[in-house]
């Protein structure tokens, strides 16, 4: 049995007492946080083009949802592409398997069902079986898909979603096959896209294709049965050097693979590839209370994907800040934290900011981390403060957040209220009316999600 | 300027005026094939499975497209994807740049133009332009798409209709490298599900995504202006070795790509890799009046790729009949045809058909053609007779239909006729009703195409 015939006897066989609480637990993370950046972005412009798209679109017989951050309620594939593109907009949603599996599984995911009142128990197993998938085709390609020009959260997103959709409907494994190999055909998303709006829209419409691969199998479409492992087939298609292992058996057995590798909550709204010297810069700073006007230098050494992401030496908009290791430094000098309220252009153009890049020297760390080859094993901060001291942050291998060195409940909280204030001012300049949504209340109910029969009573207020 | 720029650049540039008769002639031959095959197709199911989709949506203020072969009105760009769907269901549709441009351009153009009621010449003019832009990301590929698992049609079809679209409503520049942008992020399509209703749903969904394209860069969507030649773009991302050339300039001045491709008419609705042993067999069989019950060995030499699409050597059904050299071989001898009344499970299944297969024997000619690597050099057919004859077809180099060996007036007539009765009797079939469609009236107002002033014209009784 290949690939694909074997992922959907996986989800078809999934019994909802297999999977334990530490898969509940870790999937719940990812639901508290993809609610929270859906929030936060929801007035960006990607968010708004998304909208304006599925608001002229209406489905027959599809059920509707109603999103607190959305103004009406819309059918549940077009609410999910609206959802996932608002979760990912400001590059704040959490990572994990070199993507961002949440902005896609969790509005796929919410989406059905918030539309057929299924409970979060379903919900959340339904994420743990997505994620299931994803980590699957994610461990059988040895090289970074990035390089050949494939969005990982896009391309494997659909696939997963699909996978979490069918077990929600309760598939059989025949049908599953013929989704995810549709699922497959719809597969896209270019990273030549990255800094633009089609970044974040590319969550978007995996999580809507979800929906449609499906529809078309439930409308009797077919599609092969090996369209995953096949020589033409989609992880050889998307595969950067061809070296993808497409035939071993799928691990079985042992914990689910969200347990392994788990979600890493991103504590700072800029690409992951600066967190971890972020964290070294905030240590140093706090430890020895060094005041931003006494730095002389900063050196820091990260590997080379995370330079290349990392391309903006001197950004002048909030946009472009989310990409420059100049600026993350730099904010985290002056504030000790990088934060919603910096990624602004006008804290951005702030002469003594704009002024600090300069003094942002980098070098590249060759070793690759492990676990993950877009990373470098571990990244480095040194300091040069006016008085000649030099101060080191040691080697930081996993940033505040990371599944290895998880998230406390405080910063959880925290960021949860952070997205949801810049939420509820936005609405405000938006709208001129004060949201009626009580963050702490919906706070408390996405931490007991496991435990509530219909997911529509998370934003009831 | 890059590629992405260079392509909108010409898009936006182009004028009426540039676009000369012999182009506009070639793309009219685009029109009346694919609207033949997509009647011929209609009552495919592919084609019911897309248009059970595209009826469950609406779209707010999108114009609506009647076509003859559809019971009612549709959005156009949902129109798009089951007119592309049902144009590529027999496989049956024009080849050129080792694809089928018209099943992805001709939906797209037509329902555009029935939606916004433009004249015969403006349609005619975008695929010319559509066409250009296919043929210059063809161009720059050495290795065939297929191997790596892209389908061409899907792959390329997207941003030559997003083209074709923004010609017709005369996008700026800027808007149409957006378009192009956002148009390479939506592509899609696997190679692994060639066999299946989702392969020619590939051909339906890229007509369909020109119009979504368009219509995000409308709404003020972002993309990158490199998003084609970047290291991770699109044309990298689709490369199978990464050999593609992504730096050199476009092509500009002397005729038309479409004037020096052509297109291919389809005289058979089988795998285009059997055509010109198809050709070989037909010829022979009639210059020396070959009695079906005579022959007692059929030899066919074909490219390796060739061999390879045509896998079922001992077919069952109709389906399984279009990618078999042993059936196309049988169907020729037995009736100097291979017509779409042959590919049916009856007629595949008659004992003596099944036991001519193993009569069939193939070899493999290594030598490719220069202009397209998809195929050999030539094919060739040879025919032992019980007398101890032995006749041989040299080397056939283009199959009837070829661009080098045109298609006559005569037999373009007799496939459109053929693929209209078609669906008189599947339509009749279907809903008991007689179709009062006028097959050779339309047939006329096809060829006048370039006159019409608007080519809602071309389908009013």
């Amino acid at each position: 049995m290949g690939l694909t015939l074997e992922l959907a006897r996986l989800v078809a066989d999934a019994r909802s007492q297999d999977i334990d609480d530490a898969a509940l637990t870790a999937a719940g993370l990812g639901f508290m946080d993809t609610i929270a950046t859906a929030f936060a972005g929801a007035h960006e412009d990607a968010s708004q083009k998304a909208l304006a798209f599925a608001r002229k679109r209406s489905i027959a017989d599809s059920g509707l949802c109603a999103l607190p951050w959305l103004p009406d309620a819309l059918p549940a594939s077009l609410a999910a592409l609206v959802f996932g593109t608002a979760a990912h907009a400001l590059d704040f949603d959490d990572v994990a398997l070199s993507g961002h599996p949440s902005a896609v599984l969790v509005p796929s995911i919410l989406c059905e069902g918030l539309a057929t009142r299924r409970s979060g128990r379903t919900c959340l197993e339904a994420y743990v079986i997505g994620y299931q998938v994803w980590a699957e085709l994610f461990r059988r390609e040895p090289d970074p898909l990035h390089t050949k020009g494939w969005h990982p959260t896009a391309a494997y997103g659909v696939l997963a979603a699909s996978a979490a959709i069918a077990y929600m409907r309760q598939t059989n494994a025949h049908d599953i096959a013929t989704t995810l190999a549709v699922a497959a055909s719809l597969s896209s998303g270019l990273v030549s896209n990255f800094g633009t709006m089609t970044k974040p829209l590319h969550a978007g419409r995996a999580a809507s294709l979800a929906f449609e691969a499906n529809e078309y199998t439930s409308l009797g479409l077919t599609a092969s049965h090996d369209a995953l492992e096949h020589d033409s087939g989609f992880v050889n298609a998307i595969s950067p050097e061809g070296r993808a292992d497409r035939l071993s058996p799928i691990l079985r057995g042992g914990a689910w693979q969200i347990s392994r590798h788990g979600l890493c909550i991103k504590q700072y709204p800029v690409c992951y590839g600066a967190h971890r010297a972020i964290d070294g810069a905030i240590d140093l700073a706090t430890a020895y209370d060094i005041q931003f006007e006494d730095v002389v230098r900063v050196g820091v050494g990260l590997g080379r994907s995370q330079l290349a992401m990392l391309r903006n030496n001197s950004p002048k908009t909030g946009l472009e800040a989310k990409f420059s290791i100049q600026f993350a430094i730099a904010a985290a000098m002056d504030q000790r934290s990088v934060s919603l309220s910096q990624l602004t252009d006008e804290y951005v153009t702030r002469p003594h900011i704009q002024n600090f890049y300069e003094k942002v020297d980098t070098w590249c760390i060759e070793e690759p981390d492990p676990g993950d080859p877009t990373f470098s094993r571990y990244d480095e901060v040194r300091i040069d403060l006016k008085d000649r001291q030099t101060l080191h942050s040691g080697d930081v291998l996993y940033p505040r957040g990371h599944a290895e060195n998880p998230v406390t409940a405080e910063s959880l909280q925290k960021k949860f209220d952070d997205c949801l204030q810049r939420f509820a001012a936005e609405e405000k300049l938006a709208t001129g009316r004060v949201s009626r949504l009580d963050p702490d209340a919906l706070f408390v109910k996405l931490g007991a999600m496991a435990a509530c029969e219909d997911v529509s009573f998370l934003f009831i207020q």
